[in-house]
């Protein structure tokens, strides 16, 4: 960390800076210049927080150096990160891993058509909500536990991995026998309680980026799993809030490529909440896969304008199809395969 | 509901489109101009979400006309609420209520030195957490249930009402005998799970914006507490994340008087989270009364420098006791005391 | 438009809205329901501002129906605009043309070596700015007329288009003999008299969109320059300015579709700006071109190192000569050339 | 500015960056530790950009730790500007000036009523746009000349200074013998040719905040005037684009007392278009007042339903002697009159 000493800083005002790091346990380099003073600190404290040195008088400006995160760093594991599954599906390698499915798991009959459908046209994860908290009291909650039992067994039967959100700790029991993947939701990836619950299990974790997190508070969350031991973590960008409006939230693209970047985690990209409209999923999956994602995750539906959520952003089943073709040749055209 | 429909919209779609709002419950009336036709749609369903309309052939433009929340509306209590405590003090009533206290209960000595100190300078209720999930999972975690009994035995020894964050529904139960007020914190405005539970409650509850929530959505969390029947509900501006960097957010102080003509309920100002920076808080206080809030929530520490959490944003008794003196003096010049 | 009246709208308040609405040149059909009066009014006048109508008493909401702009809405050309010049280039058809040089026009030698090596590439156009600004008085300001003469030369000798900013009306005569195309950069995105200047030309313009402006806003700067009566214009996608800072702007990619949708005007991606980071730059220009982007403009330089503006962000030749493969790939992967 | 390398660099690449640190212009101090390697280097020239730096293969972060702006800093001038008129008017002292007057200077009629009115209730200066480009090419187009004969005139009688914008190089001769301040509008903030003349100008100059850009960034647009001679600059807080909706901008508040506390310069505040909505103008006027601005620029307007731009925001006259009142109660409660 660099603590740049105002011009005019008094040398006690200096002192007080370094007793307060030293007490903070940081080791101190002071460096004193014809100007002014610049002290490196060696050692920056767990959840140190720079603003605590920034307030103290006769300070002008303090950077922390050291990156906040270490096991999600690209560093770390220079070659990637590649999750396995048993069934040989590899998030993170060559191929492209699309997942799919309906917003809010509504039926056997609506699961079963799309898990197949979707199976066919090549997707290998198969998405769905059991718990659908809305924003009205009296709207369909999720079919809970039933919903969960579905995911499985459609899972199973068209050979693809199941992810679903789980909302609050209290699920993650409940959820564990059903799900390949645990997926933490935008409004999730802040909950440190949640996020350490993660980190015990064995089950890989995909966390969806908040619509007003940066890309290091991103990284930040996969590090609080992976200090917990669960190193399977994938991460996945699906729209900020911006000023515009003509799309729900704004898909940041170039999130995909700095975060591959920077860490070594399997990035997903989400262009269905992403853009919030049918009309932009495909041309988004298209730019996700050019920018290096590693995977997809939309929503298909047999009957988008009878979904019991987020219809507007929901594929129907021609789309999805139309999709993979166009996936599978923007792949290809960045030497790897979907 | 309005749905233009566009110039080039075919009979056939316009009547999909009736058809459609006929089967989500709408009354539709339908107005046919030389150019264009216009359907309007009576009596908006729970959770409809208009975008599901805009995605459908022909349709140029939704908009929902009706109000998404009628219980947190101005018009359903036009004189505004007072949220009144038995111990006689209001919030929403003429007088300004301070809500000051240390970010994190660290120890009793702590506590009590700041709660004589704010209560001495006339603030009426006290902050702290008792849960702190932080960002690294090897930092202070918050005392739970030793400071909550902490925070009821000084407001009682002091007269202070007490203000607690819950942060999951399992924390109701234990924090229920100890506290005055809920907080439900801005990460948690859209967890419509804890907000449910919030509104069994008879215990009022304050809920802060979300960093990246409009000003209707906050009033929709308000409408979801409501309509669960606990009508004491207090809203909190606490700043957003903008592209400004010099503040830790920013403070949207026009929300407060936004909220104040299309609500009735109470709206407290929070210049503490609202800039980040304990040298901002006093003018933003001031702003914050000067535009109408019916109170403020303010970190005080005895010893900011060593705080466990927010240091830097946090007041020192000294600059606190200052802050009433100019909060009066600004109250009164709006009409109002403190 | 719809205006919608409060439930609690008094009879004299609908009366003066409908007063109001016929005054500025509306015709106005009132529709009176069980609960709310909606006014409509067809023939919305040019520069009409809703919020007028809004601040009525007993108004709740206003909301345009008709979209404020003709000219460049897809309607208008529903089969798309095709820039054409005499030298057979097109933009806005099957082949994607590709804007490349320096960000500033330092010298012959500098511009002629770029200029062969992006022509043998595959580039169609020479982008260089002749006028730069800059933020310091002492800095570099650009080459003025000079740069404008060599942009010519190279041009013509590398058988390139060239494109340059015009930022002062005053520099538009100067400029006139040297370019193919006028670039209106994001700064004056909404400088109105320089739009009308642009109107009048019938060299094409290319319009940047502003950091801070909906995509709206960039169609009604199109439209601006349309209503002159030269049609030949060109919208560029170059960043949007939000909260995150790992990228100096978030390339809004998802803007490509969306102005496709909404528009005939032909549209560039410009990775360079959009995320002011050179190892960012191909990614996202396989982005901009799989969501669909007629072009690109990106920044190279011989050394970028030692460039006199923005060297950051630009492109060393080898780099660019990869980004041309790239590019190429995914145009095919989306039934496009390059 | 301080360099860290990233642990893994290599001598080379250290070295690399201390040759092109040393060939732009900067001393270098080198500070080998266990772990990684920080330079610093002293003497940052004139428009460096660090991302030059940031770019090079082995740096982990830069930081510029100088300030970017000198001229403009609160050490230029600990005990802050004043600018002062030869009427005795101070900008920027105990007392607060309001400036108010139309959008756009529509007729003499209109103007002397509207300066009669303002005058009276304690205005001092003479707000009103000449120049009106707008977003239709067949909208009201402003006054010009006449409409700056019309100002000064008013000013003249009223005894009220005059405050017009200045939106091209061209206007400024026309403007000089008519203004008492040229105003540089939001869109204008980062003209810096236009900054480059108001510097060599002895009128003093007020510089609103684009919607897109940072404090800094206007600090350092005064920066550019002042770097020309013109000392005599004030600053003013219009509002910022954000996410929210509810107000056509978001009025930045907490930019009044950062400006104050990282400049010397005065800081206006604007409600009018800081909010978009004249029910928000009175709440928001006592805010900025209370958060310490130096003055206040508002729009006032006989008839604000018949104004030809902006009337949304516009005050009447009612409300404006109301604000006065408010305004004047305020300043009182924070120590200043107006």
């Amino acid at each position: 960390m660099i603590v740049a000493m105002q011009e005019s800083a008094k040398e006690e005002q200096i002192q007080l800076v370094i007793d307060r790091l030293v007490s903070l346990g940081f080791e101190v380099h002071r460096s004193t210049g014809a100007r002014q003073t610049v002290l490196g600190g060696v050692g920056v404290p767990h959840d140190f927080d720079t603003r605590e040195v920034e307030m103290m008088p006769g300070v002008q400006e303090v950077h922390r150096i050291t990156s906040p995160y270490k096991l999600a760093g690209r560093n770390f594991r220079p070659e990637g990160t590649v999750v396995k599954f048993t069934n040989g599906i590899e998030i993170g390698g060559k191929k492209i891993v699309v997942m799919a499915g309906p917003c809010s798991v509504e039926s056997k009959e609506q699961l079963f058509t799309v898990s197949e459908l979707i199976a066919k046209a090549g997707a290998r994860v198969l998405r769905g909500g059991a718990f659908k908290p809305r924003s009205s009291p009296y709207s369909f909650q999720g079919l809970g536990l039933d919903g969960l039992k579905l995911l499985r067994e459609a899972g199973d039967r068209f050979k693809l991995l199941v992810i679903s959100e789980v909302m609050e700790i209290s699920q993650i029991e409940l959820m564990l026998p059903y799900v390949d993947i645990f997926q933490v939701g935008a409004r999730n990836m802040q909950n440190f309680n949640l996020l350490r619950e993660a980190g015990k299990l064995t089950t890989p974790v995909m966390i969806k980026r908040g619509i007003a997190a940066t890309i290091e508070e991103l990284l930040l969350a996969a590090e609080y799993v992976m200090s917990g031991g669960n190193f399977d973590v994938m991460l996945c960008e699906r729209g900020i809030r911006t000023f515009e409006t003509a799309t729900r939230n704004t898909m940041d693209v170039s999130a995909i490529p700095v975060v591959k970047k920077l860490s070594h985690l399997p990035m997903i990209g989400d262009p269905s909440h992403g853009t919030g409209r049918r009309d932009m999923v495909l041309p988004m999956a298209r730019a996700a896969v050019a920018a290096g994602a590693d995977g997809l995750i939309v929503e298909v539906h047999p009957d988008p304008d009878h979904a019991m959520s987020d219809g507007a952003q929901t594929l129907t089943p021609p789309q999805f199809t139309e999709m993979m073709q166009q996936v599978r040749a923007v792949a290809a055209a960045v030497g790897r395969s979907a």
